[in-house]
């Protein structure tokens, strides 16, 4: 009995945040290691799932991952990137649309249906939820100065239309969104699934984006894994990275919190995908985890 | 960290209960000890804002106790009972009226508003919520034989209309009711509150009737408190009440539970209102406590 | 013949004020002998049920009056005024709201049913329909200075969330309102039951105030009942005050006019509650009965 | 004072019959003198009206009468009848429609928009409202033989689309009919405004049909006018055919109230439209006044 | 089967036209030629229906012409024209309200209904739809100066009340509109259907006025056919007039339109009523027919 | 002119076909050539975006064809057949989904919203739109018998959910539906898209169901095109099957046709997808093109 009271205990502990979050959008990026353990996978979707039935309203941005580079590999194609962007050409983003919006996103959907909720996968395509423009890459020649040069399908965001992702979420279900847009010039392109996420959040006005990373969060120093930085305001970011404590993977991700952020998003979120439940203890206790960023 | 996650997997064992009543009207008789003891009386009202926020819809009907009794003795009224019933003249009707819809009714529903409810507090007089009929009380004569007598203000439900409730309900609200009714001639009447939510569960087409009680559950042994009796099929109902099994007190609650179950309530509980949160261990874990009466 | 012509005719004459108000919300405080009187009792709540019938939203909100002071009488408990208002002790606050909520708005429930209306009685409480903050009492020490001193559970209102209302009133019910808020710090408090209904008037958009009271209306002399103000102009008001015309617990009722009229309500009205039908002969004829404040 | 006392209790006395009809349908068949006399036109028009302030759901069918007559008799073309029914050639059937159509349901809708309703006019024609099929004439021939006739544009309903009508009452609106249908042949048909309203009170599900005429209702003895019949239940009409107390013109009537009553109308009634007011007499008041046909 | 694939293939064509105007509504003012000859009728009407079921949202605005005229001569009433107005007095009125109300728009209605469509008839009057007041005509006396004279019931719109209109249209009617209203002294007037239109546009938010006339639409050269203007922009009609290219009774037309452009309405065009299907020519193809007056 | 003139007439044509349709829907099985052939797949598409502005209910659900088969062959996958159904095994079934949901849907997706349609895509794992089951192949033995053998991941439909469909349907989008479904095993299937388009017609209560192949349709003599039967009734069939008319792949089509005859859908068509707009034709012709089977 003891045991059941003191889950009781936790279930009412929880009220608080139910309440808090009741009726919000909160758009989850979800990608990285927890799209490839399964017990992570598991323990992310039912944490979708949960927040669905306590009354939130989530929103799921999938990326792609190792399972591109798996199925690219099969077929004897060979990834180049140039400024950290995969160089795509037509062959490679028939592979890349078929394994984002025919394999990952469906496992996703298939996965949060099991669990109880009610999923719908879309690409940025369906309904014209978003449209891009071709995204050059940045190539450092060899004398080290930069150049701007095609990459081929890599495209940014430069529409979005959440009218399907509304009527979706207004009718209970949970939108599952693989990061593929249409260009006005009738081409696929391939986005990083961060920006659709936060351009999403903007778009749909959101509470709250969770970017689920492989990292604890912005640590101060590197080397030490107590250094986490709980809370960083907008204004401090500039001189972060000028020290070098926000860099490389992380300093777009952190630009798509101050975007979605000036887009009247509440709050944004780096958290630690390799943290099973990571979303729900962000969302359902007062500590939280990983490093928030705020306005 | 690892509590937080003990915390995250409770919430998620919980995701199923979540499912299986979302959406469900869930009628609870409050009373007794639990409506007396601050602790539990706050357990209690929590509970029931967690079940709103997580998708049921809860409907409260309460007693009345010892503060009838304690406003009867400060104002000189002698109460006395006749075949268990209250003789309920003019004066002590008024009273009666006062401390369960003035008094008690209200102070649930501040505290359900307090933890975030949206609680309104509705008399069986409201927009003709419950109607009612004189019951008479079974006197025994000094040679032993039964007669029926009038006992005043004491009723029993004659009609439901539980308009004002669904409507409540259906805005989102958690409607708190006081076992008081109108009579076709006028006047008020009181009536026991089992019977009040036995009533209502199924004028609601509720899912489950619960009610919060100072005992285990029924006992299959009334000196061992061990020996409680989890499940108990209505066909079982007359042999265990011959028996002795059921007695006493516990007579008309069981019978309010098989009309409930009789008028298409799923399942009926007869709980231990002196466990704190019994309610949310009712609905959230597969164990259940208390005796569940099924059809 | 004749004489049913002639009642055709009459309901014919009430056609152009059904239309006028048709879909507007009429604020009534009911109080003073009209709450007494069996027979006014009667013809008020019947004119609030006509006025639901031919279109109009009435709401009303009662005040206490004789019985609170009888009840705390026979409980022994002794009244103490400064500055007009009861001091409330928290034994005299729970007899209070007992007395309000549990026996006068279930009496006028109950009466409004009777007549064919869909009544629902409303604390303040209920919802979080009115919110309240402590309120001083002026005391007169014996040098004639005055001083503010706590006299207990007497508030005044400090928010005003009228969902409820609107839901029920929208819904097609008559909410009929006892002046009890609950505070920020958690306590009960009695409000005087004139802001109550100007508030809410103002809070709902109300169209009309109507206040019953046990006068004429305002008398320009005092002594000469045929003196009566029609019409009286607020900014008039300031100078009828010096000159004693308004005066004593006219002043409150006025200052809620006052205020209603530049919150929005189009007009307010004091009205002789002992004169029979006195809304009706208000709403429904040319003359009008009572005085008018107007902007 | 007293007076305006007198008129509240009035409209207090009306209230059990505006309970009564709230939100029921009442078709009138508004025709004969009380489509002629200035004051009469009035006062039907005036009581419709307050029906439709009072929350009931009238609906007007008009009638044609000395309109037509006169507008024939200015174009020269002379009226033939047959079996009572209009010989109604092509150019006499334009001018039927037009002087229905364009002039007296014109100044009905102007009449009723003037009182204050918002009042619609309707032809059959009007979104399929009736449909009608040609209709012959009984002519008797000089061996007393009866032989049915061509008679041109004279119709019997086939089939009723209600919808019209009951979207404009919905949205508040007071729909005015004119009894002219169209074909299956494409043709105009003038069709028997007693007919039309039958009809159209089964297709609205109303609660009351009212037929105005020129007398003062069924009579016991033609020539004394005393002997009205005050309720007819449909069984013993056959016999009063046969006694010849239901005669002539009246026959249809009564055919009419009874095919209606046999497709669910609750209530049927044959009132003198020659006494102003005489529909609200019929609503508002408990001896009702001409003739109830019941089922 | 290669008539059938360039039927499909028109069809096809057609879809861009469709997509431009789905939902919105066009304002058809139906005059002239079109309504006097038996094929150009059922053309018109065929093609309004068509609109219907392709998206848009017709409304018709009918004119009156020669069938006013006849009836009055049958009638022997003698017309008289002042500045190009009828003389209309009480008698012609009444005549012109019958034609207009009981046979044009009757005739109207019953084709579009025989193609489909769902069409209902209303007056000005119908509602409130249309409120005018008495216009003036423009006499000219002997010595050539102007002098305005009272010419009866002809009025100008003074209020536009659509809510009847766009309650039909928002069901899916057809509302066809006869050009009567009714003054603020209860009389009734004739109102030019052409400004009929333009205010209905106005008022209803047209993306389209369309006005069906007897000639090619305007021709830079009135003696040649070929020189039709297709677009004129607002600005350059005061030069077009002082020129004389528009001339007559064509300068009312355009100034309803530019009256329709300065309230909102997208385009205007004055089409040859007596080419067939030119309402369709204009929509459904990139050239266009008629001219067009844009802001 | 003239051409302008054809063409209005020959949209007047197709208004009888439009309103016969009007808010019906048409599921359309879209597969062979018409998918492959550039110019049939845009007219296709156009065709179906011409149904949804006409207000018809388009659904499309797809086929796979050559994409998949050269997909598995650039990954050096090898096909097996047993029974005309493909041996499926994890590997392969992968390469199907993704080729299927991620490739030839979203490419039908795009098209339709370039051609002004609001496409969205659905997998039939989203909001458990199809579950299946696994399907046994009919293996034949050397010696003649037939043995049912585990043929992977091909299923058969043992429930459709068709909300997702139908509440894309009511908000305005077009589904466009891939033949691949989850089982309760968890496990994924793919279904010809044959029957996943007739159990869809039947879930949705579908008007139409449109098969398109790459033949005329059924032909009396299989070496004569113009032996073309135009209407098959249900019971002809199998005597059309024993005689050999009815085989190979035409046989499950038709079985498709009589399993949605049977549930209700109108009428079934077997279309030549190599005719440019044989859906169109089909749709807005009297002649039709194709098979029609009806019950």
């Amino acid at each position: 009995m003891a045991s059941a009271l003191e889950k009781a205990g936790i279930l009412v502990e929880a009220l608080p945040y139910i309440k808090k979050f009741y009726g919000k959008t909160v758009v989850i990026k979800y990608g990285g290691h927890a799209m490839v353990d399964c017990a992570l996978k598991k323990a992310v979707l039912t944490d979708v799932v949960l927040m669905k039935y306590v009354g939130m309203r989530p929103v799921i941005v999938h990326g792609g991952g190792p399972e591109i580079t798996a199925m690219l590999k099969k077929l004897g194609i060979e990834s180049r990137f140039i400024g950290g962007l995969r160089v795509t050409d037509d062959e490679t983003m028939e592979i890349v649309e078929m394994v984002l919006v025919g394999k990952i996103n469906k496992e996703i959907v298939s996965m949060l249906n099991a669990f109880g909720g009610r999923a719908v996968g879309l690409s940025g395509k369906d309904a014209g939820l978003l449209q891009a423009a071709r995204k050059l890459g940045r190539a450092r020649r060899p004398d080290g100065t930069v150049e701007m040069v095609d990459i081929g399908h890599v495209g940014e965001i430069t529409r979005v239309d959440p009218d399907i992702a509304s009527t979706l979420i207004d009718q209970g279900y949970i939108p599952v969104i693989s990061p593929v847009a249409v260009g006005a010039d009738g081409e696929s392109y391939n986005i990083n699934a961060d920006y659709v996420a936060g351009e999403l959040a903007v778009a749909l006005g959101a509470e709250k984006l969770v970017i689920l990373t492989d990292v604890e969060g912005i640590l101060a120093d590197r080397r030490d894994r107590d250094s986490l930085i709980s809370v960083i305001h907008a204004p401090e970011i500039p001189d972060l990275v000028a020290r070098g404590v926000i860099e490389g993977g992380m300093i777009p991700k952190v630009e798509c919190c101050t975007r979605a952020l000036s887009g009247g998003v509440g709050t944004t979120h780096i958290l630690d995908g390799r943290v099973a439940h990571s979303i729900l203890l962000e969302v359902f206790t007062d500590k939280g985890i990983g490093t928030m960023v705020v306005g």
